[in-house]
């Protein structure tokens, strides 16, 4: 097979993936060595190796050095980390529009806060309460608060339980950070607004443990579009 | 910098990505070649095609090979691509369950349908139309008919011009292939089937065209929750 040339490595990455997709490969097992791998699929090492960083960004497999019984790559269950990096990655080679995360944002999770509210028992809502705690400490650049507030937001995503909506969260977290910081020169009071968010952001948890799903979705919607508009950031769709 | 050993592909990825980020590539742009890259960073040519190899899959750039002034990697902009080989392995790796999907196409199409329905001037939904032609074709397989229905549901997202849920939507994909085809045998009548599926389409495209948002939004979510009902498909989350 080593006639295909510099595709070797799709080949060797289409392998793994159907063996991932038929369930002989799962998470916590082990790939074969590379010198296997390339000895099984008759391509290089060099196109084993290429496919493997490939998995390994996508956050599927954790590679280790080394050559006792515990090298090799291991298959992990890291989805978030994965769609973490393509996101990223997209966002940047093609730029979406800011309006569209936020609309985005928007349905995901006032359906999230209504999940969340209407679950019965009460979910865990330890994780979001932690980061809100940390928020409130003084001294936080608001690079910083900004961060915690885009993990706050994943945090009632993941404690949803849906496991798709809480990865596409988790992949554009990192979007979420860069709009939510690039509005922040053209607030008035960056003291003021934090002290608000901190508010509605506890507010949020209220009525979600509260147990009253139209309330606890009202202020989502309204803290996230209330943002958008306090950095005066067009709303109208890129063209 | 070449001490950093086999991470050196993860230091050539981070400074396209920054790259990407502040601006200095863009879609269209080429990559300077390999050995320009590796002597700029230091690393070795193999940890330089590595990284590309990682932006290929993701669906970021496009390789060429040959040594003329068109050789190098192109910056493309093909998100859905990169989602879509991302969510595929994803979902091989760690399952996303079924239920999950359902709920988060739910909320994602009825959305689409909404803003569609509501969009003025009327969107143009040609490459709707066309599929739905398509899948009128006689002799159709089940998965032929089923790969058009998902191709389907995924043109709605595009049409209705928010890049996030266009992106997440070809993102799930092959998910939502999956799924369906593995409904099939439980169908009492696949002809049946296939007839009341066409049906249901033409009946969302009209609401669609027509401008009724709540019609369009109703019939969607009957449409998907329906198949799943009709497939016999545990309704409950996974535990």
């Amino acid at each position: 097979m080593t006639d295909i040339g510099g595709r070797a490595w799709e080949l060797v990455l289409r392998t793994i993936e159907a063996d991932l997709l038929s369930g002989s490969l799962k998470p916590g097992d082990h790939l074969p060595p590379e010198r296997t791998l390339a000895a099984e699929l008759q391509v290089g090492r060099s196109s084993v190796r290429e496919a493997l960083r490939v998995l390994e960004a996508l956050g599927l497999i954790r590679t280790q050095t080394g050559s006792g019984p515990g090298a090799g790559a291991i298959i992990t269950a890291a989805p978030s980390g994965g769609l973490g990096t393509l996101m990223r990655l997209q966002v940047a080679a093609t730029g979406f529009a800011v309006a569209d995360i936020v609309k985005t944002r928007v349905l995901l999770e006032t359906a999230v806060a209504r999940e969340l509210a209407n679950a019965a028992p009460v979910p865990d809502l330890q994780a979001s309460a932690t980061l809100l705690d940390a928020m409130d400490e003084l001294g936080l650049t608001p690079e910083e608060f900004l961060a915690l507030d885009a993990a706050f937001h994943v945090s009632l995503a993941d404690a949803s339980g849906n496991q798709v909506v809480a990865a596409i969260m988790s992949g554009l977290r990192t979007s979420i950070e860069g709009y939510v910081q690039a509005g922040v020169p053209s607030l008035p009071s960056w003291d003021a607004t934090a002290e608000q968010l901190r508010g509605e952001h506890r507010a949020i948890l209220r009525a979600v443990t509260g147990g009253d799903p139209d309330v606890a979705a009202a202020r989502i919607n309204s803290h996230i579009t209330g943002y958008y508009t306090a950095t005066s950031l067009p709303l109208h769709e890129r063209n």
